[in-house]
């Protein structure tokens, strides 16, 4: 028995999210995707934008040089006070008044105007967010040519081989090991190429200001949205607070991934319980019968894939956003996107290993 | 009072959706888009796939073109018995069996057994959806294309006049109505490009045989599809059936278009509440209050936005199709896509009735 | 191949609920609660409205004995012009406006401005759904009844005969069939407890006049209240216009029903592909594989599950009911809560029909 | 800028959840729920099973006093290793394996075979679930009489003022505050009302063994269970592993609670944007607008009873459990329960910092 070390106090205090709790997380646990929307992450991403928003709005003439430098040499070594955040977000409901009045504090004099000049909370955060929604697509893309690569491997290895095709859960006639793999790796190509295309397009950066319109910049507003979009690597459109089916098209591409998955997970767990066309490698065992090798990682794809479709109806309905800009609907978003994205992030990676546990297929 | 035409026994009896109720159809009907999902509509398409397999099986030299010309003459005239349908469906879950069997009843001697030859309920019943979403994308495309210029001629119309920006439920700074009015044009031209995407890329023919390896057809299973395809006007692809996510993908465009006008509705709600900046035409009419006018067509934008959100929920669980083919999670489709369809055709009348009644905008 | 009958224009028009659809219906339709969503059973009910009304003030001296008995019997005969329903509803979102307008032109005279007299449009629909919702529970109620016994039928035939208890996928250890049986029936046993409550505690009238103060009747308000309650065999409550717990608790009962009765669905299906523990009479049949027998009616219940299980979020977003009446969220009720009733109807008929194909369970 | 204290690297880590992320914790935190969900508050309780099961096995002749004792004490001061939790789910999918061989590891000799003796995985998990559901119903019982009261105390002081009636998003007819308080009000007493019923009811006890027959017992095993429950001061029934119901009503039972409180927060929202009747302490801060008062609290409320709507769909399909055991459906649970609860825990805390805001209401 060791000693429980006392960074565990912490770490296991926040476990309300199997995703990242201290034991479940064992299973659900996708540390990769997970830090993309650590509290750190969210912030890097942040003071990126504040950064290249002093420098895009220098560029244009709109602040001075120095006032930039000044700005992103302070932002640059910046430490954040996280607990002070937290007060903030506890009075204003979203962390930008706070984190600006860091930033502020820390550039100090004439310059700390310029902090953050004309744009709002809404820029900061959904633009923090695209950052990490695109670093999150290709570490989702990278690990689907995985799945595939690995599905292709059991399609050589036992494509040949006959297996019994059910349909309505009934045994139908015999088909290959190469058809049902085939109907498992299809549509992963499918969303690697959905993903590919809207890498292609890019994601976009927000930034209207107040209440869209730029207004503290006169007729230099779309000058500086563009010079800030090329400093991100993201695309420059008009600003977009109100209308969230970009983020909409986001959950429902990775849903799909894991719907898929769900997919495959359902047919394997299936298969494992007639149990004559499948030798799996490596099944849970039990507390109170030792003899079996329980599918858990199927099945926790077929979980995750449901878990997915249903947070998929909170993604439409907050695109009921009234007026400029709603808090009430934004905060949805907040509530089930990032858990989306690590959902997804997980189930591929259980998927990685199930390929790899799939010793044997066909008769 | 009139008297009650007999008509109305049938029309009335037949409730459960509001988009097809006998008086609650005033506000939610669309009668183009339901005339899609009719069984009639359905049995059509059904009929047009196999006359369209027997003339490309006898291209394909899989049948005689005597049989193939038969087949297609019989069901150029078939008149199809509903009431034997609906039995067989009782029995079998699946319409086909009985359908083929009227249909081969028909025909009559040799060629009756070519008919649905080497087919599967499943290819007759996703290929006769896939016509029909064709034809539902093209109406919505059309009905986007008219809010988009309804939209304009608003801006045209009270573009430059102020309007108060509100963020979070609160008057925030004047901006004009043009802004407010792009940011319910904008996401509109985006779901119209969606969609225009999606018909360049085509509806996919589902065709694959009892577990979808075409094992009927030896090595011309690939050219009788091909020939299948370019004769309904849709895709050649390889057989989808467990793989849903065109389906889904259609499902999540449409809920994009009425979450997009739900955020609309909500707006103009919002307008109408507060009274000072918008006057609207014909609102409705209450039982209790005379001087009242709701702005129901608005508030209805808001209801089909948040019930079309809440079935994409069952569209996605939907894609854990085990195995070849799923009766469960098939089924699930059918309960809910035909109704979102409508739904959004119906949201799109309203939108463009709402743009209409938008008689001033802005202070 | 029979004539097309005429009424099957009709008929097939209206398809878009595969519970009323012309030929999937077959499967999914249950005519006993369906009649309770049709137009006229919702027309009956608000005239039973208005008529408890009249003679409920008349009992409380608020219109005169004369007009009470006048406007009774012109109602009791009243034809309803549904066209002229159907275009009140197109103009003004609710069907009472002009609903009350064809009775107070039938009933003419003095008398007609005494019709529906203080009332609003939602006491009289709310009304009628409560009517009609208590006629489903007792029709639901015996259903479930149904449905135990047959299960006790089972457990009584083959109950004590071994059957292989199955964990998380893989066979566990040996049972009974009892056991199993005992699973499937102690829920339903449950939900009947719990509509049995429900029942007790009543059905609430609804009835609060255009803010729900009953602002006509001065302190005569909660002495018509009760009065008319009592006429209506409801429960005398306040106003509950904006509080629509009520509402989710019936839905959640009913999807609690058709969540029980998928699992036994989803066990039967398992068992049927399986199977060497079942032997399952009626199956359907395959348009491609005259051998199969596909448990169709086992995958209906799966289905109806998950499709409640969706529609479960609609009615809790319906509780974010603003101000003193939403239509917005309102309606969203009106597009979920029928379909809900009747798919609870289906399922259940398909269970008890299910549980008679069981000819056979266990080793 | 402070420095920033080491614990914060792990809070920090953990952000996936807006109710445990460092700084949107400050506004959708519960620190009392969450506990609750910590990993050592579950762990305790499965420890607080495994003493009262080897003491009711004792009391039942099952296991020697000695052993139950020897067990009992180890137990409770025993160390748990969590990494090595985490690689049991992580090889398992369920923590109960390794952690009953650390718990033998303990124990040591003899009666180490006696530590979880006849029971399963699911036993202790679902076990430690109820203990903890019912440590959380207290909390939000006390939490709703505090939000009763707090309404209550609005409606003496502003209660017999005017407020303006809207129906349908139409300034109808005009009220007093107490009739919008009430509605307000009314249902969270029906809610306090519907716990206390659960609460006197009782949570249930899960014991089973491997398949639910508690096959290692012979004809001790009701004695036993009964023990146990009495032990645990939890309802003795028989096992309901696979009958989800009391969970999703639980479930249910708290989105009622959330739904409410999002119609709460949506008048208020709607009243601070009208402006006029309502004064309104400590909004929301704005980065761009220093003016504006933003209704965060009240907009927050709408956020989470939209969420838990959404999760309420996930509870529901978790009813489809199959066979004894489903991982798939079980694991569904754990990705929302934790989070609704914490949720609605939010949402009170929320609900009684909004009563508090409000300086005054009516005209």
């Amino acid at each position: 028995m060791k000693a429980k070390p006392s960074f565990l106090i912490f770490e296991n205090r926040m476990s309300l999210s199997p995703f990242e709790h201290s034991f479940l997380g064992g299973l659900f646990a996708d540390e990769e995707t997970s830090a993309l929307f650590s509290a750190e992450a969210d912030v890097a991403a942040m003071l990126q934008f504040e950064v290249a928003l002093a420098k895009a709005q220098a560029a244009c003439d709109v602040i001075s040089n120095d006032d930039a430098v000044r700005i992103a040499d302070a932002l640059n070594t910046i430490v954040i006070d996280y607990p002070s955040l937290r007060e903030g977000v506890a009075k204003d409901g979203v962390v930008v008044p706070d984190f600006v009045r860091q930033l502020r504090s820390v550039v100090g004099g004439q310059a700390a105007t310029r902090v953050h000049f004309g744009a709002t909370s809404q820029d900061v955060i959904d633009t923090s967010l695209m950052l990490r929604l695109k670093a999150a697509a290709e570490i989702i893309m990278a690990r689907l040519s995985s799945c595939v690569s690995g599905l292709q491997n059991i399609a050589s290895r036992d494509g040949s081989k006959p297996l019994m095709g059910y349909t309505r859960m009934q045994a139908a006639i015999s088909m290959t090991v190469a058809d049902r793999v085939t109907s498992w790796q299809q549509p992963l190509v499918g969303h690697h190429e959905k993903l590919a295309v809207m890498m292609k397009r890019g994601f976009a950066l927000q930034f209207g200001g107040a209440v869209g319109t730029l207004d503290k910049f006169g007729d230099k507003g779309a000058d500086i949205r563009a010079e800030l979009a090329r400093r991100l690597g993201l695309v420059d459109t008009a600003q977009w607070h109100s209308q969230r089916d970009s983020i909409v098209d986001f959950g429902h591409c990775i849903a799909l991934i894991t719907g898929s998955l769900g997919k495959f997970g359902q047919d394997i767990a299936l298969l494992a319980e007639m149990g004559n066309e499948i030798r799996l490698a490596g099944g849970g065992g039990s507390s109170a019968m030792p003899h079996k090798q329980n599918p858990v990682v199927a099945e926790t794809l077929v979980t995750i894939a449901r878990f997915n479709a249903v947070q998929m109806s909170a993604l439409h309905q907050s695109m009921v956003h009234e007026q400029e800009r709603s808090g009430a609907a934004w905060m949805l978003e907040w509530l089930v996107l990032p858990q989306m994205v690590v959902a997804t992030g997980s189930a591929l990676l259980l998927a990685e290993r199930l390929i790899e546990q799939i010793e044997h297929l066909g008769s």
